[in-house]
């Protein structure tokens, strides 16, 4: 089986390549090749046990889509985007690569011979939902992005649906939550908080919470992101039927208990690093965001997350800090 | 006040220029000024009163769209698509022109100087929804689109909720029902038996039935849609919000209530006319359409369609054969 990873440099990307080079398999399928682009060099994997190749192409750009697909790869995931933030920021670049580049790789492979039919993991995102949201929402509830960024995976998630019925591609978007506990450095992302209240006490640092504890959310670990990947990457799209975005599965939070599963795991002085700093424009940002999902097509179909934030936390001392 | 026409030639385009004409105001503003635009001559109407200009133009031709709106018109009605059964023939053009030429028309008045805002009505359309369905669609039901056609108008309907939010338009998208009576001769539309069962008996002729008398369907009439496009002209863009896709009003009637209005209204005679010949590819389409809306929000905003078919009957001859 041969595997295209399209924004494999990034965080999910690293991760994804990660579990492939583990499992040596996708699914019942052994990988025979994975391909890695993104804008700047992808890390290639140690000793994979298959042949690794690592791109480095700007998929908006012309011709780049067709050369990307010319190997015709069983499974292509398309992480690549540019983040809610900068597509807010730089609204041509957002529509250009978001919609532009994304469109080009679905008509690239619509191009090929026929026949050529390949399963196209999309990442979407739980951006798609704006306000006004009711408290739990449900598989059937309307899209309402209030970002660009969200407006763009929305329509991709559209277009995705389209090609798929008609028969071109074989695609499924997955709606991805809010990641937690992401690794690394704090970012500038306005959802950053939700990480590094946890993160920076669990290596022994000083963190900001901006919002109220009382602030909701909705989380899977980065491990179960991956693992939506994978189960999307080898789901029967019979199954599927003709609307290919999926909102994933995910556990509903508040900050508060975030605050009480870090102290469950690692005492009170953990929870003294967390320092509340009320920031008006995060707080005003995420009273917008989607508190909770019903999930219930995608649970329904094999995807899965954690139960509660302390095997949230649990993973990432797993994964990212050996134990 | 400066208005145009895109897809003026058309039926709604048509009658959209009479009661523009007729009104010689678009709310309260005299109108200075109509430009009509479509693949072909539109018909420039006689003595408005008013400055006419009727323009051959493609829309989806490089160049097209920042011509048409040089001058800068104070509300752009945006009526012209590939339909549904082309959309479906030919991939390429359906997308071409129902996603983008529409999205160069929001390029060239974004391309304008600072400060120019028109409102943009954009006839989006109930094709946005597809199966599965619940019996009466409420406001926040998600688009499912089972057709190319009803996946770029929902396409459109993002763009314009996201460049509206962004400033850069004033747009309002307005899905419009399934339009009966549709004047004129039969045409090959699935939906066509809608309004042949009741135009033709009343014109003398026989029409054919190709489904069940209890298929339920969704109905304004020809002169509600355009009193919704006028409203969708004048209604405070404050009131809408960010979400600027609003689903129309209509009456939800099954095929037997529209042969009992025809009764009530022409007799058992015109009756005899309609003649059932069951079609199962037909009934098979019709039947992933939806029944029903629940059209609060565009009804709260004063958007207002026919109460029973009787009412939708009588419009048809008043406006069609002269009462």
């Amino acid at each position: 089986m041969r595997i295209l990873v399209i924004g494999a440099a990034g965080m999910l990307g690293g991760k994804l390549v990660e579990r492939l080079v583990r499992d040596g398999r996708l699914g019942s399928e052994r990988i025979s090749k994975l391909t890695l682009v993104d804008l700047v060099a992808a890390e290639p994997p140690g000793d994979p046990g298959f042949a690794v190749e690592s791109t480095v192409a700007d998929l908006a750009e012309p011709g780049a889509a067709a050369s990307i697909v010319a190997g015709r790869p069983d499974v292509i995931f398309h992480l690549a985007a540019v983040v809610s933030g900068e597509a807010e920021d730089d609204l041509e670049k957002g529509y250009r690569v978001n919609l532009d580049a994304t469109r080009m790789l679905l008509d690239a492979i619509r191009g090929c011979d026929h026949g050529y039919r390949p399963r196209v993991v999309y990442s979407s995102s739980i951006a798609v939902f704006g306000p006004p949201l009711p408290e739990v929402i449900g598989d059937d509830h309307g899209v309402t992005p209030a970002t660009s960024y969200g407006s763009q995976k929305a329509m991709i998630e559209l277009l995705l649906s389209d090609l798929t019925r008609r028969g071109f591609v074989d695609g499924i978007a997955i709606r991805l939550p809010t990641i937690c506990v992401r690794p690394g450095r704090p970012n500038l992302a306005a959802s950053g908080f939700f990480s590094s209240i946890i993160r920076e006490p669990l290596n022994g640092q000083d963190a900001v919470l901006p919002v109220s504890a009382d602030v909701r959310h909705w989380f899977p670990s980065p491990r179960s992101a991956i693992g939506f990947l994978v189960h999307a990457a080898t789901i029967d799209g019979a199954r599927l039927g003709d609307g290919r975005a999926l909102t994933m599965p995910g556990l509903t939070a508040t900050v508060a208990d975030e605050i009480e599963a870090l102290r469950r795991f690692a005492g009170e002085d953990a929870v003294r690093r967390i320092h509340h700093e009320p920031d008006e424009a995060i707080t005003r940002i995420v009273a917008g965001w989607p508190r909770a999902f019903e999930a219930r097509r995608a649970r329904a179909l094999g995807f899965s997350a954690e139960a509660d934030f302390d095997e949230i936390i649990r993973v990432y001392v797993e994964d990212e800090l050996g134990g």
